[in-house]
């Protein structure tokens, strides 16, 4: 079992999210493991401040060390190895992706850590975090998103979490293309039909029309993909 | 004002995220406007199926091109504008960046549309989506994650959202450097002080320092901005 531990200033946005869908079975099937930390519980002092003024100057104010220490000090005893990763969720992590998803998808512990703020004291960050990760070039109000989008990709690589509700053999981004339209019922909507070789039967075509879709798409969409593709089909 | 509708199979999963932190304070003042509008509630039978088979076969299964569209149509009835942006968040999609959030922060009505099991009709996403929108390269269960990280991204930037917490203005992804490591109280924090740089007062010397710091750390975790900062400098 996988096993979550999030260290937040806002433990109920991440229960509730956990607490939908996909995730809340996941849960109660014990496929995975949720427990959210309050960094706030670690204040070391009585009106439950962690943050204060950036040395050397700069706008806004920087989450302190000691609370955040402090949380994961208690979300590593309740761990169930003694090396549990720790992902730092920020703008100047390496970026997410795929691959990396499926790494930590075969850990047994991951702790994440989630920033406000300006950021967090960088001495406790040093100390802690096993991996800087960003879900993408765009910046956040705070980490807890992109630490629920992580767990999202991660949980439903461990196996059984997806159930009979799909496959987590997925196409997208495994051989850097794009996927095919897809139609279901009914056969005419809005006077569109559903295109007719995917009603023929005949499997051999449906591939090659789907193969053919994904092409034109991944070339439209996602340039950077269909290079990618392309030097792969160079190289074999 | 911006306003935010989010087409989704869990309304109360994008309510109680919005109705948290940075968010929930946007809308309490006005800032930002925010609806989630069900899907079922436009499912075509009695029991609020929404979903069906693929036509010309494949795992899982579909949403259909009626419900989403008569979401889509109650949306757009209480939208202020007639021509609403209305984003798909799919992995089949352009990548999410700073410049389209930017964008979209000009809007005045913003639809978007999360998808769940295998996909959506192609049908219908011909036929209202104006912008497909993937935030990252991994697979995730549905797109309500995606919509909240977009929601988020875009509504820091309209004007009065993050008040007196903090500036849009971001180092980050700005100038294709990551930000520079950043220190609080206590000086000293186990047996790591501050570097004496940012206690020194000599604001040239921090700004160095700074941007030494920024430089390192982009070559080290973000080896391709890197190479697009060395690039811009070499066009000056």
């Amino acid at each position: 079992m996988l096993d979550f531990k999030v260290l937040t200033l806002f433990p109920e946005l991440t229960e509730s999210v956990m607490n939908t869908s996909m995730m809340k079975r996941a849960l109660e099937a014990g496929y995975i493991g949720f427990e959210a930390i309050d960094i706030r519980d670690f204040a070391e002092n009585k009106n439950r401040r962690v943050d204060d003024y950036t040395y050397g100057g700069g706008a806004g104010m920087l989450m302190q060390a000691g609370p955040v220490f402090g949380a994961y000090e208690e979300a590593k005893k309740r761990c169930k190895g003694t090396a549990p990763r720790v992902v730092y969720l920020t703008p100047q992590g390496s970026v997410f992706d795929q691959k990396k998803a499926e790494e930590l998808s075969k850990e047994e512990d991951i702790i994440l850590l989630c920033g406000h703020y300006e950021g967090i004291d960088e001495r406790v960050l040093e100390e802690i975090v096993t991996d800087n990760i960003c879900i993408g070039d765009y910046v956040l109000t705070g980490g807890e998103l992109p630490a629920l989008v992580l767990i999202d990709a991660v949980a439903r690589l461990v196996p059984g979490v997806l159930g009979n509700a799909g496959s987590s053999h997925d196409e997208s981004f495994e051989d850097d293309l794009l996927e095919y339209p897809q139609y279901t019922r009914p056969e005419v909507w809005h006077d569109k039909k559903v295109p007719d070789v995917l009603l023929s039967g005949h499997h051999a075509n449906i591939t090659k029309w789907r193969r053919e879709k994904r092409l034109e798409r991944t070339k439209e969409r996602r340039p950077d993909l269909y290079e990618k593709y392309l030097e792969t089909l160079n190289e074999d």
